[in-house]
């Protein structure tokens, strides 16, 4: 147990910067390539291509601070990972023959990109639910939204993200239809606020921490590697009715109400299709 | 006149947790309820449902940190509140055989709340203008903007509340289209603070906030009872043509620019071109 | 060499109001009203057109607030510059036989107001660089944008002020389409961050100021008495293709992706109805 404890500190003190970061900045904007346009745009609008790509690698910050009311720029008082960000950006749209793209885009290669990523989003995870508690101590919900807020920001701003591109698909929202990462962020975010206090007894709040990485890179992993569904997906089926309803337990007035005329669930407009799974259908 | 001032003391200091603020939150969650689509989306997508409700619900606080530069979560620092809302919210979309919403819907029962959500408004009000107070105590309209935004939040986020549920209709708003609520606080905020100072002489604060708030409750019941008309509009359509002149008086070149061609008030240009584009082809 | 010292000391500590302002005001709500349905809805709801007008002159300050974490109600604590620019935007609007905008529309008076118009929007974009120093002292980037953004809020904020109006057009913003004045003030802010360290000897931050005044002014007044082009323009076709590639140098997998069919730039907006007439019309 004193060797985990050892891994544990450890690991809570790996600089994010460079590798951690890098590999978090060249997924995200992996995601922007490969969303509506994107690549279009990347030639017609550079300076649009560059801003939707820095929303998406610091999206976490960005939504974490507009929450607690502080200045959305601070990402910018750390030069050094926006000049790395940007390198990266330029890499992957404008490289040689696409190089970059290509050398990144090898399995084995991504699935440590992702494994790393995992590692920065759960540190993410642990600094927004800090910052939080400065200003809530009390609200473990606020702890909760702030923390899932730095760590999984871009989901929440892909709506503004694709509108600084000039593609607006307001029917669909990572709060409609939120990812496993989110899923899998609230339940860390109470593991490591339980790990704060005696609850866990006996376990550190580092070693709550190792194990949500761990287990945060091992299912993104086998997501990527084998295409595994969201793990989360069967127990939401088994409860929702049960807590929910089911559509057919509709109350009589959604049938006679002149706004909803069919019980329809989702709203569905153009072809929007949401960007993640547009991408794995390729 | 000593009576009225002791009621109006009382008045001022009744605590509106719980029974004035369950009453806020269900008019704020039965207004979702019966927007479009909504009974559809609590059964396909609870999460989205429950923060569409909750903004609903807090907008006030939500719209009003946000004009003050303060943190939007705020409201989070009273779970007691959010719990409230919370279970309001369960019973108002979940309840067996819709149980709730056909209690609350019976007349006398809804006019009742209604009186009560006006007394919270009136609250909420007293302390919009006064948060803005201490920032801006030069500005009266900065004190009328954030107690107005505090009292009728929900109303100013409706696109945004909207836009979580994946609705989208960008050509209506609360600036375009106030309700009675908005004007009326807006008269309101203005009373309040001349009760403030010493213009309305003899009269305390205390007395205004309970002429305000039985003005309020008397229009939203008789709206609510006979479905009754609002108020200002008599007054603002004999002061409006003479201020702001009629369609017939528009300037000329109205009729000449490309991108309107009629006087038609409702302005409809989803074939958009960019503005300064728009104005230099003429 | 003095005299011109002495200019700069005097330009630098010019009084912008009421002069300057005023004709930044005019120029911003001149904008509003060339904007699609403007004029109609001036008559059908002056109170949308006023609020759309105030963020059209006080963008700068609004946008500036909102990166920097403060309040973005910060403008009214000007009560006299509101007043200023309510005035404006009353003769702009409703002036009996629209004498107002018959008179600056005279082009040698509108050449003076451009004129005086980019002195004022200087002066904002050093106090954007300013208080962002305050915040930032080590982000360069963070300083230029605050700066731009204060000097050029109200085309950046075009698509929120179009939405107070009804108008939604998703499909373009300043950041796809940078006009001279981002670009200009972009490059405006890095001399006057220079101008303020030693990198540019003997040359004072005032001289700096000064010298982009004159050229943003004869920039602006060329652009608006002879239509000259943006003088970015041929460097930018020159400079982009190499740096950026061209559209013939995308990646091949552009043409495969399924949401990205054709390299059409920009994306078509759908065509939303409004909440209320479409509920009533089923």
């Amino acid at each position: 147990m004193d060797v985990v404890q050892d891994v544990a500190a450890v690991f809570a003190t790996l600089p994010m910067f460079p590798v951690f970061n890098a590999c978090h900045y060249t997924l995200m904007i992996l995601t922007t390539r490969y969303d509506t346009g994107s690549l279009a745009l990347s030639r017609s609008n550079p300076l649009a291509n560059w801003v939707a790509s820095m929303i998406a690698c610091f999206g976490g910050y960005i939504l974490a601070d507009l929450l607690l009311g502080h200045s959305v720029l601070s990402f910018l008082a750390h030069p050094e990972d926006v000049v790395l960000a940007s390198a990266i950006w330029y890499l992957l749209f404008y490289c040689p023959k696409d190089l970059f793209y290509k050398i990144i885009s090898i399995l084995p290669l991504k699935l440590v990109i992702a494994a790393l990523k995992e590692t920065a989003r759960v540190r993410k995870l642990v600094a927004g639910i800090g910052a939080a508690a400065k200003v809530y101590p009390h609200s473990l919900l606020a702890q909760v939204i702030v923390g899932v807020a730095k760590a999984c920001g871009n989901e929440f701003l892909l709506n503004f993200e694709q509108a600084v591109r000039g593609v607006w698909k307001p029917d669909i929202n990572a709060i409609m239809q939120p990812s496993f990462s989110i899923k899998a962020c609230v339940v860390g975010a109470v593991m490591i606020i339980l790990g704060r206090s005696d609850v866990l007894m006996g376990i550190s709040q580092e070693m709550v921490v190792l194990a949500v990485s761990l287990w945060l890179i091992s299912v993104a992993v086998s997501m990527k590697a084998f295409h595994a569904d969201d793990p989360f997906k069967p127990v939401e089926n088994l409860f929702s009715p049960f807590i929910f309803g089911s559509a057919d337990s509709l109350p009589a007035d959604a049938h006679h109400h002149p706004a909803a005329p069919e019980p329809s669930p989702a709203p569905k407009p153009p072809s929007g299709r949401r960007r993640g799974k547009a991408a794995k259908a390729d």
